[in-house]
């Protein structure tokens, strides 16, 4: 019986996120997969070996890439716009990998598939971003947004993100625990057959693995810098 | 030079709105119709007579039908779902007009597109409602959805509802004054040909008008019930 909701999207956050909702919560989530236009959507398969390896039968991808056009001023989404590397990421007030309101959008729509379930909780992956910040990822966002749901007197939604304080290593460390096989996720944003290794995300996962103290099972086109 | 976004559906309440942005504030919103798999969709070509009339060169109309199965407890979207009367609408906590989450998905998508354009402000045609409330169509859900938006360091944007206080009847007026063509317009839900007279928003419609003394320029099947 569906429980809650849950965005994964294939990266390392949101498919530790699905493990620890069904092992760790004993959750049993809808999930919900969208397409919007990024560069890289590979990781879509991804999440379809996760859902079949945990038994998930209600899986929707949708793809959503009539937004993209007001979307436009991110790296994820516009061939204009260069990615930056992580250097360039950290100095930047707001990287050019965020994507406008992205997580707003997502939420919204998983609340209302909540709704129409007839069911209260939804799940997102956001994790404490260490290099640099987006405002829609933090435990700020998630109180504000859910004051807002709360006066909904039918259906008050609550959006959750369990490791909204948590460190990639830390996410890193909770999915390992739980025996995730990080072969099957994807972070890079540049989509190549294999990760680049130096876009933000591939860095940023690199070090996790790296303060963990074991080798990341994806292949990388260049290590990556610290 | 665009300085807004605002969506326009195509009913009374959301055409008023872009002729009192145009006209009363001056503003030169870029415009945003969704398509979403309601039952009627002819109001779209509405919004274009009066986008056309008013100069407005940036409209997109984006289908989202998409979202469809994640809206599917109402009866603007499903077939599973019968229409209420007015009386039924009143009677129910939350009319099955009610579209689970729209707005704040719409809003999202707006604010979103603010971001790209780099403009601040977003509209929608929220109104007071007489006979029942959609909980997304307050004051409070207006302050607190701006609370959330202020969070976003880079450009907080702000959400707009100039009739959040105004009746069916004084949106009306307001429309009135400013020579809008209600004969362009659309609010029946029902999809017939016609407007059917007998569901919610045609009864409130009906109403406003005969409170305001003047015929309405639709068609009706039925007169439809005060």
């Amino acid at each position: 019986m569906t429980d809650c909701v849950a965005i994964v999207s294939g990266g390392m956050d949101s498919i530790t996120l699905l493990h620890y909702l069904v092992k760790h919560l004993n959750k049993q989530p809808a999930v919900l997969t969208f397409i919007y236009g990024q560069k890289n959507s590979r990781e879509v398969t991804y999440v379809q070996h996760h859902t079949a390896a945990l038994n998930i039968s209600d899986h929707r991808i949708l793809d959503v890439g009539v937004f993209a056009p007001l979307l436009a001023s991110s790296a994820l989404i516009s061939d204009d716009v260069p990615l930056p590397d992580i250097d360039e990421a950290r100095q930047q007030g707001q990287p050019s990998t965020y994507v406008p309101n992205r997580n707003m959008i997502f939420l919204a729509l998983a609340a209302a598939y909540a709704e129409t379930l007839g069911v209260q909780d939804v799940f997102y992956g956001a994790q404490k971003q260490d290099a640099y910040s987006y405002w829609d990822t933090t435990p700020q966002f998630l109180a504000q947004l859910n004051a807002v749901y709360a006066l909904n007197p039918q259906t008050p939604v609550r959006i959750h993100a369990p490791f909204v304080g948590y460190s990639k290593a830390d996410v890193l460390r909770t999915g390992l625990e739980l025996n995730v096989d990080y072969g099957q996720t994807w972070s890079c944003y540049a989509g190549g057959d294999v990760a680049c290794g130096t876009c933000p995300t591939c860095v940023e996962r690199l070090n996790a693995f790296r303060e963990v103290s074991i080798p990341d099972p994806l292949t990388y086109a260049t290590a990556g810098k610290a």
